[in-house]
């Protein structure tokens, strides 16, 4: 491993649940968006909606972002050029999503290089119905994801990963035998297990149906906690919905063909 | 606007083309990996697959990396859970192209910091099929971006942003008047025409159906340039097929709502 300050901060990052009062002050957040828009991108699709309301925030943080992949600006433009959308909706999203993800992680590590820290909500498409009405959102803006951002009221080390031969495959996609895959789930229970995480969120998921519950704060790990997420309904079941509500008909080409 | 040593190579990153015989070493090669391993993530759903091969890379880059949403991995952990998927596709496309493009955008300034340079391929979904065929893919992983990366041959300045209050939105969406729509073009179509891009790309795309050509280098820039990839039918149709044959029914759940 080669290291170096961008390389360190990238190391050390981990998501922030918890922050001091501190309000970042308006340079800093110039310069975590514009860190952001210097991502790449295919199309520039990204927006950025601010609150900076401490008692309204997740987890009270400071900041907090939703990342949009808007199609609006960018039709408006068209318009002007005397073009009209042509592409169909799931590839806008497709490269859409991309553009606005890239763009998020800039952020997250501009934050922390100003030693602040970040946390992402991954639900906020399900809440589509109220952010539009909150933020006055026109048609063609799908609310993605949500970044909460300020300074760390704690701090702990950074989270375990796959070990990377479980990540980085050369040539050819390998077998995986059950060594490797037991292995990769080792490291990461283990690794978990060892920072008391889920002990400390008391965020153990609850089993649906009639599985018997088998696992303490002792056991409970990563893997586990995913597969209940994947495992079970807990998600709700209208994303599709989600996306027609922000405007966005992402099979309506496929469904005229069937 | 705050600099320091990390927002300075986000400030300086810039898509590279061309790029120097050298190949990174071993080390290298892990530095970036995990860097880009340690960006945050839903469910550590990104694969990497990669190619050391200059002669058959995208744009000779020593470096060729294809990045996955990889649930095939996933799901051979929850079947040593017992647990099997029951996350709808759409969601777990939603989160896993999230979590494959945060690690992207990490490897990208990784290399960055080493003194390389880095593009992205967003076409890669539509060959789906040899990509399937030449690294053995297993279903349920999708071939999402490509991303070259190597030693630079040649530098050209960061490329053009739209202005910040084009972008970041405080509290509510604002009405976007059509003088900020045409500002943000013309920061964008100067800041490209100043560099002269798209004339040393020779990238000008050309007008189908009745439309007159009335643009030339001199002219021709971002907007223009954009409009004619999302106003014109230049990618293939079956986006939502590439999906199919690596093993994701993106509507399948909600085709049997219907």
């Amino acid at each position: 491993m080669i290291n170096n300050p961008v390389i360190e901060t990238m190391l050390n990052r981990k998501s922030i649940r918890s922050y001091t009062d501190e309000m970042p002050s308006d340079e800093v957040i110039e310069t975590i968006v514009r860190a952001g828009q210097q991502a790449p991108f295919a199309s520039q699709l990204g927006s950025l909606l601010l609150k900076r309301d401490r008692e309204g925030n997740p987890f009270k943080a400071p900041l907090f972002f939703i990342l949009c992949v808007d199609s609006y600006k960018w039709e408006r433009i068209m318009a002007r050029r005397n073009w009209t959308m042509m592409g169909d909706d799931l590839l806008l999203m497709l490269l859409g999503m991309q553009d606005v993800a890239l763009m998020a992680e800039n952020m997250v590590i501009a934050a922390e290089s100003l030693e602040m820290g970040s946390c992402f909500l991954g639900g906020i498409p399900f809440h589509a119905e109220e952010i539009i009405k909150d933020f006055k959102l026109p048609p063609r803006v799908f609310p993605m994801v949500g970044l909460t951002i300020g300074y760390p009221a704690n701090d702990h080390p950074p989270r375990p990963r796959y070990p990377i031969e479980f990540v980085l495959f050369e040539d050819e996609y390998p077998q995986l035998d059950d060594e490797l895959v037991q292995h990769s789930m080792d490291v990461m229970d283990e690794g978990y297990l060892a920072q008391d995480y889920y002990l400390d969120l008391k965020a153990m998921i609850a089993l649906q149906g009639d599985r018997e519950e088998t696992f303490t704060y002792d056991t409970y790990s990563w893997t586990e906690h995913i597969c209940r997420k994947w495992g079970q309904n807990l998600f709700p079941p209208n994303l599709l919905q989600q996306f027609e509500r922000c405007g966005f008909d992402l099979i309506g080409k496929y469904r005229e063909e069937e």
